[in-house]
């Protein structure tokens, strides 16, 4: 199938590129490469050395003999998001195309603001673009399971059944994200939901959880495929930014308690969910939900589990417990249902200590590029 | 108290500012007077000749001896209202300044952008203001009952109490809106959540239904303090377009079956209900939602009413179903909550033969200004 990857330069988005490809799709990435610039502008830098997009690309076909197409733009630019999208014809589209950090969307105004406009505006011209030139285009959007927040009961995938005063009705669940990044994917969400019930748009919203590993087969089999592991403040995610943190000595920052409950995945079981989410697309009008995760961990678990591995391997790990940055409550249920994906064959890469190990080392590898003055968290939520 | 009018030279804002500045506020105005400007994009026009928003202003002082402030600008420009804000120091703001016609942004991608980027950028930046500047200002923001969509259960004000497999929460009530306008309000409704709880910011959302009627004591105190009132396909709103379309003889443009079941409020009541919310301020950190409305119709009760009015003042009223030119149930269950400002005092001007009469009379008395080719809905949902 072709398949147009929106954000393909980024940390998801390029180990799907990759792997769609060498599953025989027809990959085309779009991409403005932005990420790289917030990256430069926050004196930010990945832990593993990142080619250029396009000789990342050139490395790919070299390798697989796979050819991937690169369209470098904005799609908050509809004319140029149009144009692409006539060029590729594509059959599913794949978007990623996202600021995606919770504390960059909330350093201040002008980046709240940026996150909102950016991601919404995206979405928007994507579903325009879908409409008109394409209608049978499978959307495949990347949501997260923040989306929700941490509500009191049980986590449906999209939806929920509610009996009230008599009566009933299945209706979106009820979402209370915790950043204006998770905001603007709930405001995503809204769009495409009614997207397809005015325009019979086919959509697959992946509200996905926290992310962790690097190497993907595809991004692990040449050192110009390695994929981008971010583990600064701003960008870096729990797990990845522990594993870090432990190769050079650095304490774990666990923020507040830690009893934050959250959902995690493998990046080999975001690729393999993306996929399955193409292979079996919405029908027309449908907007689907699956909730993208594989496990449920507590934040000072994690911490825990990073502390065990590194011991086993030597080293000694500290955790520091920081006061919180974020407003979220550090004690609550959390309990989110993730069987749509399963039932579609996933079959999960479970965290373990082996992982933990391989991460740990790919961590120490590298560890001479780390700057731990970019470690510790220096967003706060509430001024 | 200071209150700041956002949108203050608008249908309801216009009745607002004068009634809370007759009623001892002091009341300043923000506008950026673009709803006259897309009257001129759009070739349509107001049925009442409204004067510039200076000699309004300069009339009402005439007439009451109250100065208002006047503000012109857009608040999508923070550094503006920033200063606005630090000129004025408000105790409340009440938030009009949206885009707030369902067709405008529907007409193409662009209306939709410019419709969603316009109100939640405009909404971000006065929670910033707040926040900044203002923390325990109140902020009164204008949502609509369109937000919840139709579903099958009872509408609750904002929120609702699910029971799910043994569990129980309060959570935000879902939300199904159905046009990109809308949508902008469901956005801006989980932002300011988000505000309240994060920075202790108290607000109250009023999601407000359909408002008909044109005069209130003060606008009809004087001709240069005239309201507006719409009657085109895109800004007219039900039930004051199907008295004017009756004023010219024109059939009233039921959309389908006319089985849709809205919630629908007198001008007179909009006003109360504002000072209702700003003499019972949100507590800081509250996120309140009230239900502003006093009584379901379907819409082919509405022409019927109109229908019947019309015969008692001797005009021939036909009625037309069109075919819809949105996507929306035409038949569906609607019960919707609307307790919390009656038990804080409002009493409610109910939709009577005595209301319709006049709003037909004032329809006939000018009815010579009426340009008849824009009655009709130019603006599909499907295309």
């Amino acid at each position: 199938m072709k398949v147009l990857v929106i954000g393909g330069d980024g940390y998801c988005g390029w180990a799907t590129a990759l792997y769609l490809s060498s599953r025989g799709h027809e990959v085309a990435i779009i991409d403005s490469l932005v990420r790289r610039h917030w990256d430069n502008e926050l004196g930010v830098s990945t832990l593993t050395p990142i080619a250029p997009i396009q000789k990342r690309i050139d490395r790919w076909q070299g390798v697989s003999g796979k050819k991937i197409g690169l369209h470098v733009g904005d799609i908050t630019n509809y004319d140029f998001l149009s144009s692409v999208f006539r060029q590729v014809e594509p059959g599913a589209v794949v978007h990623f195309g996202e600021q995606r950090s919770a504390p960059f969307s909330m350093i201040d105004r002008e980046h709240a603001v940026a996150t909102q406009v950016n991601n919404v505006v995206g979405t928007l011209n994507v579903l325009y673009a879908i409409r008109n030139d394409f209608p049978d285009c499978h959307l495949v959007k990347l949501g997260t399971m923040g989306e929700y927040g941490t509500p009191n009961i049980d986590i449906e995938e999209g939806y929920i059944t509610i009996e009230h005063n008599g009566r009933k009705d299945t209706l979106p669940y009820p979402k209370q994200p915790g950043s204006f990044y998770h905001l603007s994917k709930v405001h995503d969400s809204h769009n495409i939901h009614f997207a397809c019930k005015i325009w019979g748009v086919r959509a697959t919203d992946l509200n996905q959880g926290v992310v962790y590993g690097v190497l993907t087969e595809e991004t692990g089999s040449d050192e110009y495929l390695i994929n981008r592991l971010d583990y600064d403040g701003v960008f870096g995610t729990a797990l990845n930014r522990f594993c870090i943190q432990a190769a050079v000595g650095h304490p774990l920052t666990v923020y507040g308690k830690g009893g934050q409950t959250r959902a995690f995945l493998d990046i080999r079981d975001t690729v393999r969910c993306v996929e399955i989410a193409i292979n079996n697309p919405a029908d027309a009008g449908e907007f689907r939900v699956f909730n993208q995760f594989t496990e449920l961990f507590s934040i000072i678990d994690l911490a825990h589990m990073v502390q065990k591995a590194g011991q086993t391997m030597g080293i000694k790990v500290e955790i520091n417990n920081l006061e919180n940055p974020r407003v979220e409550l550090e004690e609550h249920y959390f309990n989110a249902k993730n069987t749509s994906l399963l039932s579609l064959g996933l079959q999960p890469h479970l965290l373990s200590d082996a992982l933990l190990d391989s991460l740990l080392n790919f961590a120490v590898k590298y560890r001479d590029r780390i700057d731990q003055s970019q470690i510790l968290p220096k967003v706060s939520w509430r001024r």
